[in-house]
């Protein structure tokens, strides 16, 4: 697969998980991943799932306006930016948000998180 | 400086010299650089200059909202989001923006852009 198509699968399988069953998303991050979720630092895959299960809002969906990606260095990795809206259960306007996500392969193939920035678009 | 300073006055210094004199920009990036423009991307310092020197716009200012900024890995690299708002001259409204860069060290003990990722937040 071209780098392009790699992103976009990664970022639709992360929404679809965050949206289906946001516990599961551990999977995605290691030790040393951080994330940065409107200012606030994280590290490390359990830290970081327990602050995504615990944000105050049960149900939601995302929509994925742009995804961009570029190879990120020599080690493989790939840098990947977001824009989309979050849709709230019980919310009549979706918020816009840009997230951008340093991915870096695995041995198996794969991809885990390793930088993880959020931010809501305020109007 | 910790690693939030050495971010805050890489953007400083980076929209001060966009707003000023945009052509200088080129002495931040290198011939590895890559900028994705709303979709565009384009390699190399020179064209990357080529490209933000020939927008459709001689004026502007950027007003910065937020910066986030992580550590990129072991190569000492660093990854810094803005957002932030982008004045036009003749223009009333101010366009919403998010950029994302990866710095990576020089030999000198600066930085240059390796990846450099834009997109304007429609409404």
């Amino acid at each position: 697969m071209d780098p392009d198509s790699v992103a976009k699968a990664f970022v639709e399988h992360y929404y679809r998980t965050f949206d289906g069953n946001r516990g599961a998303l551990g999977g995605l991050y290691q030790d040393a991943s951080m994330l940065t979720f409107e200012g606030a630092k994280i590290q490390g895959a359990a830290a970081i799932v327990a602050k995504l299960t615990s944000l105050p809002f049960q149900q939601c969906a995302h929509v994925i306006s742009t995804v961009d990606c570029q190879p990120s260095g020599p080690a493989g990795g790939m840098l990947v930016f977001v824009s989309g809206s979050l849709q709230l259960a019980g919310e009549n306007h979706a918020l816009k948000f840009s997230q951008m996500f340093h991915l870096m392969p695995t041995p198996q193939g794969s991809f885990y998180v390793l930088n993880d920035i959020f931010r809501l678009n305020y109007a």
